[in-house]
């Protein structure tokens, strides 16, 4: 199939087309209220040729829009600050609330396809690319976004003889690219390669529409009639997409009966390998900066099975400059306006850095699961969504660790009582927690089911026994040490 | 005044040192409890020579700590992108919430003296980056921060070592810059400067602690001393520091009774000047893109004075790509424990676009004011750090334009009902906008204080009469065109 090839387009006089595109647009102003109210995400991707006249398009939809629901961005200039990052998280930072429409002058597409047809991407890499796009798509679909795709063609002549005009002119010169000229020259190359692009992310759910855009007026107008066709589509439907068949490398089946609680440490031997650990952990952490390896740490466990202490050892050996910890509370009103994994998206260490979490995405499939925060569809799609995510992490080279802290019901029970007689615990308990302690059961069973459909090999699940605190600690430290020299 | 010169030290024997040090962290530890209950945020700076350990004394004082509860930040690496924004954003951008503690490894000081040392900022810009740390350090003490500023000095001897010894290591070679070289090179001059550097930002309010650091556990003991004994006071009695009395070059007196509500413009001259203001900006706003001048744009306004559509005007003429709209609502927890700037600091244009406020900072001095979201001696001050802050912006050679709607009572009543009988606008009119109605004369004095308080030469306003809506577009587009042009 060629989308691009196969581009048929039909004349409307000049006259009749501006009278339409007009009235066009104020269509989409009275759409904007619609989806201002129902709270609706809107993302309309503009890729294309060099010089297609993609600013001129936007430019053109927004006309009559309210300014305060909408934005524009043209992130293709990645910077050296963003390449620390895994590729999707620039895309992943830019997504708007609920109600609010994001226009994108070039965006994962371009990006992709720059580094692949300048030679810095590998045709693996590329496949990834494409991989990570689907992934993106399809998450944001299926959390109630619309994304309109478009693709902006011109011949090789047409790009040309605008090339040279823009070159031109002292005020739009700086608007032509060494990359615009490289497409123009390897004209075949490219559109066969944009061809490729267009087929293997033509979702049912997402299609690209190609527009001819030798002609502004009849470009924009094309672009108008679809984004509005699309968005009255959506009001009626939101669109969903199934979940792909996955199968995951998954590591060895584990639950939390299968954890030994009566390991245990003595203190002196305990006192001798924190020591050791500390100062393995250090040499390691100036190792992951040098090698430039990112490293994040999730942190889930029972109320009182000693989270925070453990996080304390650990991060005792590290270099602060290095580490950060983030402390996950219930998500602020911005961050339920996006997708669920937003937050975590925009809280990735970047290369050479750690990054902790005291509690993490997995509260999607455990206390939004067991509260009702969100519904059945969403926990039982957010295992998938967690393993793509992660996924993603660990195929930018990321090392990702999963601790489960873990204890007994009667553990839990002392040590609740413990922090009520003691003045300065107190603070740490509160009625919710005993609250949490009344729903031991179900949040068992989410657990398992959680370890079961999430313990992949890529991002594996430790269970650390914590009973004994310090055996848990040094089980955390080590288990660290260990990935870390696995992935040097 | 020589602060480093005059430095004295007095050495602990080591055991009982070490002995010190281990019960101050926890001391620190259990003060951190109080810092969280109280929502006390602190800020911790650890300044110094290249090499005087300022690394290592963080991690010793926060050994004991919460991770949870704090974060260590190094800053000191300027990126090209952070330029684009004036010199206090990025420490601003950095401040913590209430109830946590920042420790930052190197930073405003830092900045400062590379650049200046290095050659790279006249001394005029010395003297200014002096002046712009004042005034966070003053606006954020007065809001209830408390700031602890640490000197670590070493002798040009013992500099010397440790850069070689550092160096000779091929694990820690990288942690030597030429910077570091370079002071020690050139240590008579550079103590000169840091000594003229502590001198200038020593306040009562802020006093800097200079210590000897040439022994790391000595140095790590008096910090972790002067740490505690700060957070302490702080606790007992939070510090307060009056504002200079400052003469700030006003523009001529202005109030809403000088605003002349008849002006009114016919529709054929309205397109014709909306279309050659378009034209004009467009070219401008290109412009402004190549000589990298960036612009933030204020509206503030009576409810249905027209502030939504004289945007919508003004940006219809901009390249979607460089400018972005923010609509200011109420703060979110995030953004309410913190300086109230803080979240008008981190949506400032980078060079060569454009910001437009739809309601700005401004909301400190009226709805705050007047609903008492603020306390009298919050909203009193802000007059003064509204004027340094737009102080900050303009310096940095932002131009700053701030826009009054104007209507009159009868207009805005008629404009609530009309919105109210006709559904499509229904949306537009809420019960608040009836109670805000009742406040009219509440708010018409405050916006008289503000005009008189806040109408300074560098960043000036203007009332746009909106009886005629049509009339306050223009003017508003007139404006925005007169101040590029005279900025050029």
């Amino acid at each position: 199939m060629d989308m691009i090839r196969d581009l048929k387009s039909c004349k409307i006089p000049e006259a009749e087309a501006k009278k339409r595109l007009k009235r066009r647009r104020l269509d989409l102003a009275g759409l904007q209220q619609t989806i201002k109210n129902e709270k609706l995400p809107v993302i309309v991707l503009v890729e294309g040729w060099g010089a297609a006249g993609k600013g001129g398009l936007i430019r053109s939809l927004i006309r009559e829009l309210d300014p305060r629901f909408f934005t524009v961005r043209s992130p293709h200039v990645q910077t050296d600050r963003e390449r620390r990052w895994p590729f999707l998280k620039r895309y992943f930072d830019l997504i708007p609330e609920k109600g609010k429409i994001l226009f994108l002058d070039s965006s994962w597409m371009d990006g992709t396809m720059k580094e692949y047809l300048g030679g810095d991407i590998s045709d693996k890499e590329y496949v990834r690319r494409i991989e990570s796009a689907k992934v993106f798509e399809r998450q944001l679909t299926n959390d109630g976004y619309l994304l309109v795709k478009l693709f902006l063609h011109i011949s090789q002549k047409t790009q040309r003889e605008r090339l040279h005009r823009l070159e031109s002119d002292r005020d739009t010169s700086w608007r032509v690219s060494r990359n615009d000229w490289r497409q123009n020259r390897n004209y075949g190359k490219t559109l066969d390669a944009f061809d490729d692009y267009l087929e293997k992310t033509d979702f049912p759910w997402a299609p690209w529409k190609v527009i001819e855009s030798e002609d502004g007026t009849q470009a924009q107008l094309e672009a108008a009639d679809w984004l509005y066709e699309k968005i009255q589509e959506f009001i009626k439907r939101p669109v969903k997409c199934p979940l792909p068949v996955r199968s995951w490398d998954m590591g060895p089946e584990i639950s939390l009966d299968s954890a030994d609680l009566t390991l245990r440490i003595d203190k002196e031997e305990y006192e001798k390998q924190l020591d050791d650990c500390r100062d393995k952990l250090e040499e390691l952490h100036n190792e992951l900066y040098k090698k430039k390896i990112p490293v994040t740490i999730a942190y889930e466990g029972w109320d009182a099975a000693g989270k925070g202490g453990n996080i304390k050892r650990l991060t005792s050996a590290l270099d602060p400059r290095g580490y950060e910890v983030h402390p996950i509370a219930s998500p602020t009103p911005e961050e339920l306006n996006r997708q669920y994994l937003w937050r975590f998206w925009s809280r990735l260490p970047k290369t050479g850095h750690i990054a902790v979490f005291d509690r993490s995405w997995y509260g999607r499939v455990m206390v939004e699961r067991i509260e009702g925060f969100c519904t059945e569809e969403e926990w039982r799609r957010a295992y998938d969504e967690i393993n793509e995510f992660e996924r993603e992490l660990t195929d930018s080279g990321m090392i990702v660790i999963k601790f489960w802290v873990h204890i007994d019901k009667d553990t839990q029970l002392a040590r609740f009582r413990d922090r009520e007689n003691t003045p300065e615990k107190r603070w740490k308990i509160t009625k919710e927690d005993w609250r949490n302690r009344e729903k031991w059961d179900q949040y068992e069973t989410a657990v398992n089911e959680m370890l079961k459909k999430t313990n992949t090999k890529n991002a594996p699940w430790y269970i650390l026994e914590s009973v004994d605190k310090r055996y848990a600690r040094i089980k955390a430290m080590k288990t660290v040490i260990k990935r870390i020299e696995d992935a040097m």
